[in-house]
């Protein structure tokens, strides 16, 4: 099938779960996995953003890359990504969930190539095996030439009850056996642990990556049917970086997921058997959704004491640590295992790993107490 | 008994154990006991020295008040004590142990009043009564009117090996029954467990203080009793704080601590009746040698969860951990108990409180690498 391939990147998020490294204008995306800044050679170390960019870079040039942001992230997503052009930065001026995002990059990549075929991709995940997760990558945009929609489902590794899962069905018709094609059965909603040891046991339930594929046209046709007052709104919005009325328009989008909006619906119309079934392509490349300091330890390198910290650490009888510091900042460990322990400029964080979702409670309180915006 | 009285306080410590507080150039008894800056009455928030100064101010003038540091350290000192005259700090040109610190300061004194009486303060122990600590002071030096050597034993509050341990003998003769003075019997070691438990039992030992009380000329002739190579060295030396031939003589001084080379022989006299029997006063003041972070924990005010911690620290289900950090510094703990947090310009220090004695290890292990020797 014709038509170039477009990736759009969703880089808005603003999440708490990285302070005190991450801030409302300092978000995950923008970070480095990896704290220290040796290595300049492997993206990941300067932004999850720019390994996400390098990561696809032989599948897609830089000037078919789309970086969909917050208006306020605008400048630094640029400078993260800087081979990039310019006005490939969409800056939503106000936060609407994904579906106004995907919406407004797939009309600006129509009005580019109204053949164009699209690769939706999280900004903040990590990706252990490159080469396997381009060839996902490739099979899965092959998918979509078969389905109204697809997306990669990722081989559980274990009952994680952080994701969604997408159970799949029958092979996908009309893809080569080789390619791992699936129809869709259903998507499942995060579940209980119970459930997601079932899922684990039954062999065919795959983690919902987040990462969506389509021809452009067929999305935007999926909003129009399913979303109608978005579609409209990008009738009149406009589409580009510069779209004439974004700042008046993308403020008043219906504010809701594609997962709600678009896939659901497209799901029940292709079980009814009115539309063409959703594809999933199954993966297995070391993917993470690096989603806490305790992903992030899993995936730094370590010393033979598990302990993932800068080079001049000084560790005394500790194992397991996660450690960050500022340049110039020694840390000295002693007989504590498996803890976190962050610095920044303004402030420290230290907690055991196992505790990482709870970061966001230190954000609470900072925000409860009103002092020091900025640390939040 | 005439003669004035001056107090002797020795400060040339560069203890390792509150590191990375405390610097070789920045030890131990010039560093506040809490770390934020508020609260500038309380002298123990500017140092330890300059509480220690403040303690006895009542009973000594500052002109009487002689400091005894090391040659590194002498600006420091003066600028923690700025209201005893420069000429009263006395800086070491070497380390040479207690012995030459107390000739030098004995004879110091001598040449300002051959009546005097000396008592002498280690400069970096905490005390919570001052008036107690006060009147045992006064007790002491009264003690010391009737023995050539008089010292504090401080009541045990728990089996401790850390201390050396004194046990009390018959009451001292010539002294009013209610000042509680007792012959010293003998000094112990630092004991074990099982002994120090025995002691604890027992009722009549005492821990060491290391505070000593004598009339001047009774100290000289012990030195020249029983240390006659130092006592020479001082008569070439010279005393007070420009000793005409110090930096020839100091380093060449016996290296010998005041209880091994003057304690320990006359409590041998003592015994065989040679000479007069050492006196011991009982002190129950709230003393600490403040030997670790465990013990500026202790220490240090608390909140409801027994944290030591700096206002605008977020605690979250965190208990009984001591947190010290830079200005402006936002310290964050999540789910740890019983820690210690230190931060300061340069390094970071994470462990257990129960693991307070084990610093020195991170200082020795920074040594060993030879980088940054201003960390140590």
């Amino acid at each position: 099938m014709a038509g170039s391939t477009f990736a759009v990147i969703m880089a808005g998020g603003s999440g708490t779960r990285f302070w005190p490294a991450s801030r409302t204008l300092r978000p995950k995306q923008l970070l480095p996995l990896v704290g220290d800044a040796e290595g300049e050679d492997d993206p990941s170390r300067a932004s999850l953003l720019a390994a996400t960019v390098a990561r696809i870079a032989p599948l897609v040039p830089p000037e078919r890359i789309l970086v969909v942001t917050a208006k306020a992230l605008v400048e630094a997503t640029r400078r993260a990504v800087p081979e990039l052009p310019a006005e490939n930065v969409l800056a939503e001026p106000a936060p609407r969930n994904t579906a106004p995002c995907i919406g407004w990059a797939t009309r600006t990549v129509l009005a580019r190539d109204p053949e164009a075929r699209v690769l939706v991709l999280p900004s903040d995940h990590h990706v252990a095996d490159t080469q396997g997760f381009r060839d996902t990558i490739s099979r899965a945009l092959d998918a979509a030439d078969h389905a109204p929609l697809a997306t990669i489902g990722i081989k559980p590794t274990r009952p994680d009850t952080g994701f969604g899962y997408i159970e799949t069905g029958a092979p996908l018709e009309g893809l080569a056996a080789a390619s791992g094609g699936h129809v869709v059965a259903r998507f499942v909603e995060k579940p209980d642990l119970v459930r997601a040891r079932e899922f684990l046991a039954a062999g065919n339930f795959l983690w919902n990556s987040g990462m969506f594929f389509f021809r452009a046209k067929e999305m935007d046709a999926s909003i129009r049917a399913y979303l109608p007052e978005l579609a409209d709104g990008l009738d009149r919005m406009g589409q580009g970086a510069n779209a004439p009325k974004l700042d008046e328009i993308f403020p008043t989008l219906p504010s809701i997921s594609v997962d709600y909006g678009v896939v659901e619906p497209l799901a029940k119309e292709a079980a009814s058997g009115r539309r063409g079934r959703i594809a999933v392509v199954s993966g297995d490349f070391g993917w993470s959704d690096v989603g806490s300091w305790e992903s992030a330890w899993e995936l730094s390198p370590k010393d033979q004491d598990g302990n993932a910290a800068p080079a001049g650490t000084v560790l005394v009888d500790a194992r397991g640590n996660l450690v960050r510091a500022t340049a110039g900042k020694t840390v000295a460990l002693i007989g504590v295992d498996e803890l976190v322990v962050v610095e920044t400029d303004d402030a420290i964080l230290v907690m055991p790993r196992s505790r990482a979702q709870d970061v966001r409670a230190v954000v609470d309180a900072l925000k409860a107490t009103g002092r020091a915006a900025k640390l939040t």
